[in-house]
């Protein structure tokens, strides 16, 4: 075990948190900020005006930037900072998802530079100062709100990138289940594997076993499991809805890695996927490509995989090889339960997409991606196959 | 569900970590601090002269300040905030376990205020500044290099008290498991014990079932249980040595608290017993009290210890009642099994102190104790015979 945790995030979970955010802003002595939001469903439900009057009553002034789209835009990002950078804005305040938190993320760490951010994404720059920022959380899914990630996608190079930095943590998340209960079945259901991916992704890397940060994932993933069976058919339980929220959180915040690492393998290909057909919703894509990474990968570490299958899926097998396959299978069954694609034909992908997939993956083959064993173009192409 | 989730401290965690520290505290702008230990073993074992190093290498001035004892004095840490003023330090680092921390936390409450700190123990006055502090820990149970909360005893009083302030937050915390190899086998099961007693005083607390929490909680308890049985026997397993630390900090950081509580009611009654009787250390006081609060207290919700005793100690049994009985009745015997004591006459206590003891705890019947129900003089009372 050895390990940085820092996880400074204040959460304020529960009902009506939202109502608090003018008077936490205003804690920080910030005096003025930009608000970004993505479609018009925060309006419609009167999120959107919850916010603007807690922002008045504790006289802070703000700037109104709606249209933040999912896998958000670098586009996008650079006409926020400028308008931040005119505004003078002091803080960010995202009111979504992790698409907007992400957004609002890449504005505040291109706000106080002239470095343009797609630099920070590729890795060619490294960011030294943000302003802060926070969120309202409407989404259960990326776990940015507690996160030091965020991604960005360029469609002038069909590439979509991340980049984590401490800058990135948000000062506060506010996260009130209430505000997912309008999220539909088929984005519930992605966060849900977005969430079970982000603590795979950690879980299935190359370290001896660690009793408490393993558990803590097995749990976080069987207690979404179980949530996300109460939620297809009950949107509006509570209880349910906060688990899914706040595994969301743990599943990203540096909890789920502590004695391991974030390979984010899978992410990275998903990356590409998305990258480069915009309409595959994150999660969606996650859902088919986990599955063929494990049944490509499961044989580099079958104790590993045994491991997950007994613990997580409840399989009896006694043998770890039948026991791995069993556990991926069960992980597939699950996600397609609850109504996952199973394959990127699904997605209207065709298979002579393969190599140009494979292709911006590896950033044509001059890298690998971190994983059991590196997955170069070939090893990339043989789990995008398994993915149809 | 409804919390608040702040754990801003950051962990260096791992072998060697301890050589970071001056360079930490330099990054913090700092120039002048305060070093606190406890007895001379930080000094035998090198580690002081470490951090010595560490700091001079970084042009980090400082007072050294020793002889903090277990459950550390308000006269010490008076003593302490006049240095600390005197020397004008920004900031006080603790090298040692839970009683050195909490020294270091009251000493950074008082030392940039006129107010005495027992005011803040008491609850009469609300801190609303502090020094940073920082720690390098050598003892896995109190917590304190995460949680908001610390400890003091007034002797003139023979009262100990707590005082929970996020100020109280350490900045970061060096926690390397190596420093604890030549804690003796008892002082490690007191920690156990600590640890142990931390989760289940939230686990234990008025609120419905918490999936995630619960499952987290659960998950601490019998890691630490199984690293508890290897250190008995291996007391130099890194492993065993890293979840047993590891545990410490997350069992009291607030995690296990989200969506419940921490009611502390089996630490309050120990407070009183070790408030009294300076010879028992506290997680050997936790060990006896635990199992008798919880044979006290069971039938008040025993659905709840039936799930304890089920997924933290395999039991099997399907009756709840029964089931709750077992599940206490192996806690106490593993408390038992890593050398802790069973009574309270171990410690030399006779029952005669039984209703002083009673008194110290509910200050002379004027305040109750949170619990399943509230714990007036009598309740503390049965509770303490039970505990003989």
């Amino acid at each position: 075990m050895d390990f940085t945790f820092h996880a400074p995030t204040t959460v304020h979970f529960g009902k009506g948190k939202e109502n608090l955010v003018g008077s936490l802003i205003k804690e920080l002595n910030v005096k003025k900020i930009m608000v970004q939001y993505g479609k018009s469903s925060v309006i419609k439900s009167g999120l959107l005006d919850k916010v603007k009057k807690s922002l008045t009553d504790n006289g802070i002034q703000f700037v109104l930037l709606g249209g933040v789209e999912p896998n958000p835009k670098l586009s996008f990002v650079r006409k926020a900072i400028e308008i931040a950078k005119e505004e003078k804005v002091e803080m960010l305040l995202a009111v979504g998802g992790g698409s907007v938190i992400d957004s609002c993320k890449y504005t505040a760490l291109g706000a106080v530079t002239d470095i343009d951010v797609w630099e920070f994404a590729m890795g060619r720059e490294k960011p030294i100062l943000a302003l802060p920022v926070a969120c309202i959380l409407t989404l259960s899914a990326a776990g940015s709100e507690m996160s030091n990630s965020a991604v960005i996608t360029n469609l002038d190079l069909n590439m979509k990138k991340g980049c984590s930095t401490e800058l990135n943590r948000c000062v506060f998340a506010i996260c009130n289940p209430e505000l997912t209960y309008t999220v539909n079945k088929y984005q519930t259901a992605c966060g849900i594997v977005d969430i079970m991916a982000h603590t795979m992704e950690r879980y299935f890397t190359d370290y001896p076993d660690t009793p408490l940060t393993d558990g803590i994932a097995e749990v976080i993933l069987k207690s979404v499991i179980d949530a996300g069976k109460v939620l297809m058919n009950d949107p509006e339980n509570y209880d349910a809805r906060a688990t899914v929220m706040w595994a969301s959180s743990l599943s990203h915040n540096g909890l789920t890695a502590c004695g391991r690492e974030n390979y984010l393998a899978v992410h990275q290909i998903e990356h590409a996927v998305s990258g480069e057909f915009d309409s595959v919703a994150h999660g969606a894509g996650l859902a088919v490509l986990f599955p063929a990474w494990a049944k490509y990968i499961y044989k580099q570490n079958v104790k590993r995989f045994a491991k997950f299958a007994r613990n997580v899926w409840g399989v009896l097998d006694d043998d770890d090889q039948s026991a791995s396959v069993k556990g991926i299978e069960k992980m597939a069954c699950y996600f397609a339960s609850i109504g996952m694609p199973k394959s990127l034909s699904e997605f209207g992908i065709e298979k002579s997409a393969i190599d140009r997939l494979a292709n911006l993956c590896t950033f044509n083959k001059t890298r690998t991606v971190k994983s059991y064993i590196p997955l170069g173009f070939n090893e990339v192409k043989q789990i995008l196959e398994l993915s149809f």
